[in-house]
């Protein structure tokens, strides 16, 4: 870096206006009016280099898109409309004052299409691994939001789209890094899902408020492991029809070409990013908004979760999805 | 680590009670109530092993309590109240559980000793380094926060307490760590003083509310560059008496033992956390908060920042304080 650190952190904030009545970047605290009748939502996520993401893989356009994504994902699982985040970020010396730009460009670009103002944040030196840690603010107005616990025995589980795709695509960025494999076009597809994530915001809103919207959570570990959280906090079971999960076309292509499972993709990977609900199975009939049922919600909480139609080749109980460590 | 992700979230989840009304940790976000007539402060901070801190200096206890003081402290810096905070940790597989549960009682025991609930986070895998980033929030009641831009001409400038304290203890720090010296008992004080900060978060409500104080934040980079700030947001100059510096016995002596210049110590040294404030001078004569008058702000703001009776080795120019890049 050129640049120094003053000079960085007024350049971002001549990218990011704080809105009206707030106070923004620069100084001890950004400030925040609270608006009567309404609750604030507040999620914080951490990347770092080498084990999130690889620096010669993702480009910073890429990376600043994706930092912001998987946060603004948080408060779309909630019902919750934006407020604004908080960007903290640990630099390497050797870091091109060109990356830092196309980093942010990538950030303000998902900000402004979101509308999630940059409020704040920390920029500090790293020896030698980019970090990246940030903090979405979302608002909802009191008793509206979509907890892990509303599920009820008889709803249906529903996804907002396709999954596993995210999951090859990091498959195929692994591939391309370790192996020198270069994606074809069919794969390059799964990349850009995997990362370009498009946050479910306006749909997460929209299902807090219709009518039989029961539990809703994102979909980051694969749902093999999210819809778990779901079914221990609000004390139920679940079948899920393996034939009926959503999954696209290059998905199916990627893994006939690589002899891979595209079930167990489906089920375990990771960064979806969709969004998981379970609602009344009479409401789900008028609801618009673009979504696949996969499965139900039943009484016995001792069965667990139990995926019908799996083929033979995949076991009940190796689904776990994934963990960090 | 032998814990699983999961499991380390239990055993936070365990220590941290959200508070009532409040959705804590375990769901997509966090719910903070609203109180009608407040502002939301935040503020986030990230810390990174090698840059920061050193992991085979610093104790875990240490370390959680200071990764939380020092975003308590901007907090503090507005005149706000404690709402919660969020941590979010990337963590190198070869930590022992038992680092962990102290880091975590460090933060826990800083945590309720100020009133701020843990109230979510991330835990995430990194390859080698530690790296934390805190996010806190605070509240206020309208209008009523100390921003950098209020200094005005004629106003005394204020500390709460002694400076350069914690710049020389990080300097006996580094002692230990590259040459071996071990510090002695004078020098301990001042490492302690480095690893355990205390953040103004009473005294800066208390300001907050005192009629006639126009500008506040906390010293993290030293006032040689923190005064700076508040200079430049309300475009004011200022004379800083350097003979007036709260400088601390333990101060005077490692300084005297190393041929160091105090006062540059009392002026770049960062991280001293006190809080630094301009206010009116006739009301500070009644100000009961233990406090320091080092100088005054004046009209001429291209005179910038001026020290009366500098000592002749040290340099006008050469203060700007600490920089991270």
């Amino acid at each position: 870096m050129n640049q120094g650190e003053f000079e960085f952190i007024d350049k971002i904030k001549s990218l990011f206006q704080a809105p009206q009545g707030y106070v923004g970047i620069g100084d001890d605290c950004a400030i925040i009016p609270n608006e009567s009748g309404s609750e604030t939502l507040v999620s914080t996520d951490m990347l770092v280099e080498g084990s999130h993401f690889l620096r010669e893989d993702i480009t910073p356009y890429q990376l600043g898109w994706k930092s912001a994504a998987v946060n603004f994902s948080d408060i779309a699982a909630m019902g919750g409309s934006p407020v604004g985040s908080f960007l903290a970020l640990a630099l390497p010396k050797d870091l091109p004052d060109a990356w830092l730009d196309e980093f942010m460009r990538g950030y303000k670009d998902i900000s402004e299409r979101y509308g999630f103002p940059l409020l704040g944040g920390d920029t500090t030196a790293s020896k030698d691994r980019i970090c990246i840690c940030v903090t979405v603010l979302g608002r909802c107005e009191v008793g509206s939001t979509l907890l892990r616990g509303g599920a009820r025995p008889g709803d249906v589980i529903c996804v907002t789209g396709n999954l596993g795709d995210s999951g090859l695509g990091l498959d195929a960025v692994l591939k391309r890094v370790s192996e020198g494999v270069e994606p074809d076009e069919n794969a390059m597809a799964l990349v850009e899902r995997h990362y370009f994530p498009y946050p479910r915001v306006n749909e997460g809103r929209m299902l807090a408020h219709t009518e039989g919207v029961h539990a809703m959570m994102d979909i980051s570990d694969g749902i093999a492991s999210d819809l778990r959280h779901i079914l221990e906090a609000s004390q139920v079971g679940a079948i899920v029809d393996v034939w009926q999960l959503p999954i696209s076309q290059e998905a199916r292509r990627y893994c006939g070409n690589y002899g891979m499972s595209v079930y167990e993709k489906a089920l375990c990977g990771g960064e979806d990013y969709e969004l998981l609900f379970t609602m009344d199975a009479e409401a789900e009939k008028c609801l618009e908004i673009p979504h696949y049922v996969i499965g139900k919600i039943v009484e016995d909480k001792d069965s667990g979760l139990f995926f019908a139609n799996l083929p033979d080749e995949l076991d009940q109980e190796s689904f776990i999805g994934f963990r960090h460590f």
